[in-house]
């Protein structure tokens, strides 16, 4: 498959989800320089983004926006469900799953995981929770290929071995340790305890003098 | 104020977080091998940064774990609270609250906005929550000094104007665009969607073809 470069696939992905919240707001039309001014962009790298997904404005109109979000999600390939677990019931697992299950029809979390038995056989957000046992078993019978880590630093690479070991695809890892896995395995990784640590740090509000 | 690179103030938050899941675990030492496995990350890196904040390891027993985290926050110049606001409280601003004021007991969102009335004058996760029209005046007088927004893209700028004008010093971005704010304010992004969707698609599950 031939791949886009990741910043304009970041592009994008902000301007479909732009044009979405537009639609919801009865738009039907948009200007470059108004998505330009959304995105914090400017406005000829909007169209040259645009021009790359093969979609023509309207002179003094702009562009359809139902048509841009169809274009956006062909030229990304978007298929219909992608399947994806959770290992990690705690607070932040649980906070993904009521993020994602209530606003994504594409990306679903179908399985949630944690090796707390108080935690597991119950529906939470309207996704099934198992034991970490289970994980190879139920990953591979239930289809799924993208797996969210949200255990601590110190089980964070076992989980990472268990769901490439169970033919997982891809990780989104919000663990705050980077994660040894095969380069075939694409591997995100988002530490919010540390980006708030950093604004703080570096917003110079850090000043206990010992 | 001198400030340390930003990858060393990184490494450093996830040395701590390391150190404090040993710690709750009972452990009292750790060798700089063990620490660097932990943290995907050379030995010699790990004690060149212990190093930096001053703190020896002793013959054949390693870093005493308390001393070391309390030698980091010196060295972070940590200060006792950081105030923070969090404005917006759909899916992701309630899933925030709980995670955060749960764990944390240096950074703590003391103060909620939304625009929605059905949404303030409640506590959510202990804390208080606000008509983002107090926004100015709550952000003052509570002394709030950083600012988590998790409003949609077509909100997060107008937010953004109002955090800086209420004198806020950094921001923590969960909205899908960049924003424009001064130099002087540390300014951070985390986008989830953005990133779970990069893992669907550089993983090759993208393959609807039209």
């Amino acid at each position: 498959m031939n791949k886009i470069p990741p910043r304009t696939m970041e592009r994008l992905s902000m301007y479909r989800r732009i044009l979405s919240e537009l639609e919801q707001k009865g738009l039907h039309f948009i200007y470059s320089h108004q998505l330009a001014e959304l995105a914090s962009n400017t406005s000829a790298q909007v169209r040259r983004d645009l021009m790359e997904v093969n979609c023509a404005g309207i002179p003094r109109r702009g562009y359809r926006i139902p048509e841009l979000k169809e274009k956006i999600n062909e030229f990304l390939k978007d298929s219909e469900e992608i399947r994806v677990a959770l290992v990690g019931i705690g607070n932040l697992g649980r906070a993904l799953l009521s993020y994602f299950n209530m606003r994504s029809k594409r990306l679903k979390i179908v399985a949630a995981f944690d090796s707390d038995p108080e935690k597991t056989g119950r529906v939470i957000s309207g996704c099934r929770t198992y034991h970490v046992n289970d994980l190879e078993d139920v990953v591979r019978r239930q289809k799924i290929s993208i797996g969210i880590i949200t255990v601590g630093a110190g089980s964070a690479q076992k989980v990472a071995d268990m769901l490439v070991e169970a033919g997982i695809c891809g990780v989104l890892n919000f663990a705050p340790v980077p994660l040894k896995m095969p380069k075939t395995i694409h591997n995100e990784r988002i530490d919010i305890t540390t980006s708030i640590e950093k604004v703080a740090y570096f917003s110079g509000l850090n000043k206990r003098v010992q």
